[in-house]
């Protein structure tokens, strides 16, 4: 079988930057540990007034086919997810491409473009798509653009303020790719939920606590199912598993979950047996609830192991690394972990190749979906050209009363003349509406 | 290889209907004959009060799926195709599966649901995406439910008020299918254009006259792109061609286009020399212009003569049928114009199993996707459990005061209490807004 996955990756970051725990959290008069500790967020990112998700897409999308050598011929399927798209019929990847063909010689008119909407989910749905169409025939040995872009904003006030963000992940699918081959197996773990959704809305409407919860309970499901078809998962099979991550905090509770289920009737429960006993058994108990509470004192008494403890520290842990210095970029989100992971392993000299990760999407609504990827040889040539802290670090931080401007400048309610923060240089900017409300778009040299 | 397409198919029409040369045209001060013989259309369907897009979808896919036998865990995923989504976020496909949750034992809990959105393609897209999955051998003997659902609503006023229309067809795409097999090969023809859009607008923004060219334009470099693939076309090579169909008129003026490219350079265009003379060669002309206007000029022999006319009559004017009577379903409308070329086969006796149809779909935005279906045995037994006529009679007739009434209904900007026109039964209906703006609905005994 031909492998098909990952070949490039690129992101592109909102230019902004706001400090949580030095900016935000004093005029919230708020603890800074809320951010470091709790949620585990540093700071967000935020689009400058000339940017959105077509800007922000374009430029990620921009800098990968400049890198990897490519021309529009060479692309035969755009995709974007998002939840953030401004239009209700035109999707964002023809305004993409729009952009694109505004410097490259050639065009996309034989690629098929199109939008996922799945809440923070539809970016791997849009790289599942991609594989199917490659590994179906239908690909004419072009590749797949795949891009996730979003600006994940709350209404002013609203709890989920302290996670927002925005940000673009281009990826290149192919066949035989340089990165991270994907696996046929997939698990699902999918319900109709009301935790997080906006109905005829710009800004969420979140139920905080329910949506933790249904994070957790689709991710188990989507686990059990993986398992149904790829066979029992063992701690030990995986270099990295990157989450979808809306702050970090959420993940430390997915770990601990992922870690015990998968421990489940191995060695690692028998070891740990002596410390913390074992695994509560359903049978055990007269009660869901009782055996619901066994588990989380066991999760409880798990995650203050020594063994827990290394685990996570390398293989999630380094996941969460760019997700803590921009925030929340939902469809985006899972890419930048596994690129944290990338990252990580390149910095440590680590020889990746052949080894595997387990991925774990995931869309309020709600959707987990879980498959594997195997890290091919060209990785890390591939990851170290793509310059993540040089777009961190190049970022305006702003003051608390302008972030409340960009705030009101990305609000589609409201109509406000704000000077732009940074000067655009070498990318596509908005350049404001057309006769018929679309939206338009310029490249600045 | 295996064969992959269509298995089984229903429609759920909106429960009103709005008659347009006796009712619309009449309050408009228009002549009658502007909808019968211009647009090609009788009347419209609308939503019910207690109809939308999640319903009409829902009871369409609990119709195919108690008519095919079918349980939740034999669907491996549902993907809704719609330009009517109410919800930026939570995607309509869990909405429904939700709905269908209510009635079946078991539930979707493993299928991958999505939303895709480009305009009226993307029901077109949503097949593509299931048949790769298959393809891909990632569905486990499991089918894909795809739904295409619209309520296509204009703005009071706006000229494609006259093509409204409102409707589901739900699709089943498995292995081995009953009703059509699909090709591998497709056509893209797309570009980033300001036809129709919805920028934040529940209503479009359409530029008719750019709209038609553009429709024209994406489909002529689509079919381009299908014969750089799959080999010249030639009228005989299909038995019936359905197109995407905004109103009939617009078929028309594709048709005559589609005929004469496929006729150039083959027997028919010899044939028809005597008559109309050959047909204009760029290379005869000194700008691109005077080439353009001759091509128009030659199509408009073209129409006139008898090959074309009985070609047109047994190939196009048999997808027409539905969308006469319902008016436009946008996603779904290019899947009823090939309904109702089976059942013109079924109605006629033919037997087709065997026999090709080529298939263009379109959105605004705009992109133009064509492929071949290879009918196959047992379409008529499948066709023929499709009870169309007995949905399109059982419409209750509004004025056109209560048309103004059903048209607040369904606008998003507008808070009116009307009573409902017809009684629901053995259907889903929608019953209100919950506490975080959702949408709730209940299944009616």
């Amino acid at each position: 079988m031909t492998a098909v996955g990952i070949d490039a990756i690129e992101i592109w970051t909102g230019k902004l930057r706001l400090d949580l725990p030095n900016t935000f959290a004093p005029e919230k008069g708020e603890d800074p540990e809320k951010y470091t500790k709790g949620l585990g967020l540093a700071s967000s990112s935020f689009p400058d007034v000339y940017e959105d998700i077509v800007t922000m897409g374009a430029n990620a999308a921009k800098r990968l086919m400049d890198r990897e050598g490519l021309a529009p011929d060479d692309i035969g399927r755009i995709d974007v997810a998002t939840e953030s798209a401004f239009d209700n019929s035109k999707p964002v990847s023809t305004y993409i491409a729009g952009c694109l063909e505004q410097v490259y010689d050639g065009d996309f008119h034989h690629a098929n473009k199109g939008e996922r909407k799945f809440a923070c989910l539809s970016g791997t749905q849009s790289i599942d798509d991609a594989y199917n169409w490659i590994k179906a025939g239908r690909h004419r040995g072009r590749a797949a653009l795949v891009i996730a872009t979003d600006t994940a904003l709350y209404e002013r006030g609203d709890p989920g303020e302290a996670t927002q963000g925005a940000g673009a992940v281009a990826m290149l699918i192919t066949e035989n790719p340089s990165i991270v081959e994907l696996s046929t197996e997939q698990g699902y773990g999918s319900a109709d939920e009301t935790d997080f959704l906006k109905p005829n809305q710009q800004f969420p409407s979140v139920d905080g606590k329910r949506s933790v919860q249904v994070y957790l309970a689709r991710m188990r499901e989507a686990l059990e199912d993986y398992e149904s078809v790829a066979g029992d998962t063992h701690p030990d099979d995986f270099e990295y598993i990157p989450f979808h991550t809306p702050f970090p905090g959420m993940v430390r509770k997915a770990a601990v979950l992922g870690f015990r289920h998968m421990t489940r009737d191995t060695d690692v429960e028998d070891e740990l047996a002596d410390e913390i006993g074992m695994q509560p058994r359903e049978s055990e108990y007269d009660t869901w609830d009782d055996y619901e509470e066994a588990i989380r004192a066991y999760m409880d008494d798990l995650k203050e192991t020594e063994q827990y403890r290394e685990w996570y520290a390398t293989t999630i842990e380094p996941t969460l690394s760019i997700s803590r210095n921009v925030g929340n970029w939902y469809t985006g989100s899972v890419h930048i972990a596994r690129l944290s992971a990338l990252r990580d392993a390149l910095e440590r000299g680590d020889e990746l190749a052949g080894k595997r990760m387990l991925v774990g999407s995931y869309g309020s609504g709600a959707q987990a979906e879980i498959h594997a990827e195997t890290i091919v040889d060209g990785w890390a040539e591939h990851v170290e050209a793509i310059d993540v802290d040089g777009q961190l670090d190049r970022r305006q931080d702003i003051t608390y009363d302008e972030y409340e401007l960009i705030h009101d400048v990305h609000n589609h309610a409201k109509e406000v003349d704000v000077e732009e923060f940074t000067a655009p240089e070498s990318e596509f900017v908005f350049t404001g509406w057309g006769r018929m409300n679309e939206r338009r778009y310029d490249y600045v040299e």
